[in-house]
């Protein structure tokens, strides 16, 4: 199975294909689509979409796993990335990819094994369990690597086949 | 020139279509895409990418003018609203359509002249600009009029012209 993860927003859209198959993961590929600050926003949203569809029909995922939004203090820019996840949710729906949400406590829960870790350390077990020499640069390709294992743990009881 | 009103939403997205030339409007259709409740977000962002295409494909607006978002407080309610106003944007961009934001505000002293005035107002004054029997139904779809002449005002000193 190929799970999407994805870390929404409109400057970087955070990005993750790993292939999860007998106990084992795979990284296909991982990065962000950026987008720079001067660009009109439809545009950058017409990127979003068209790069994101492109690594879709690319990998073939069979699911996205895509973090919850919450909104935060600065709404100017929560209006913004609820804009752009909205293109996010488009984009794997035209290109039939399954849905699934989680939030960061879930996340964190999931991969590291309780809700209160540290940023750093989800992103230390991410890298350990995908076998990757470095932690993915930056936050939100780490992020978005984090919810594609949380997916797969969430789908395929990971935690007991890989006897954490 | 032909301007595309729009008030966004995820539930109902009211449009109006206006062709303005010389001095006088003409409404070419508007009324409402809807999505039920119990349909799943993501395909509900499908639909209303797909119907407003579709709209966009049938009239080659030049432009779409659209309500400005502001947070409420129901923000679980505000995410959904951005989420679809980004595919609604991306629609536009998609369809090579300019787009232009306007505040209620704007549009309350476009059509009636004066910033205060009453959503009913509002109302009526563009039934009465646009030679309509009545004020179109639900709402959304009325409020995505006056969007479209608000537009046209700020565009073409309309104002002036018509003799306001």
């Amino acid at each position: 199975m190929v799970i999407l993860g994805i870390d929404p927003g409109y400057a970087i859209v955070g990005y993750g294909f790993i292939a999860y198959e007998k106990n084992k993961y795979q990284v296909l590929d991982f990065g962000a689509i950026t987008t720079p600050a001067g660009m009109e926003f439809p545009q950058r949203l017409k990127e979003i979409y068209e790069d994101l569809s492109f690594l879709c029909q690319k990998y073939k995922p069979e699911v996205m796993s895509i973090e919850k939004l919450f909104f935060n203090t600065n709404k100017k820019t929560a209006v913004d990335v609820a804009q752009a996840r909205g293109v996010i949710l488009l984009a794997a729906k035209m290109n039939r990819v399954d849905i699934r949400e989680y939030t960061p406590l879930q996340v964190k829960q999931s991969v590291v094994g309780y809700g209160r870790a540290e940023k750093k350390q989800v992103q230390e077990m991410t890298k350990q369990l995908l076998g990757l020499s470095a932690v993915p640069k930056p936050d939100d390709t780490a992020d978005a690597l984090a919810l594609a294992l949380c997916h797969a743990h969430a789908s395929g009881s990971a935690f007991q086949k890989i006897g954490i």
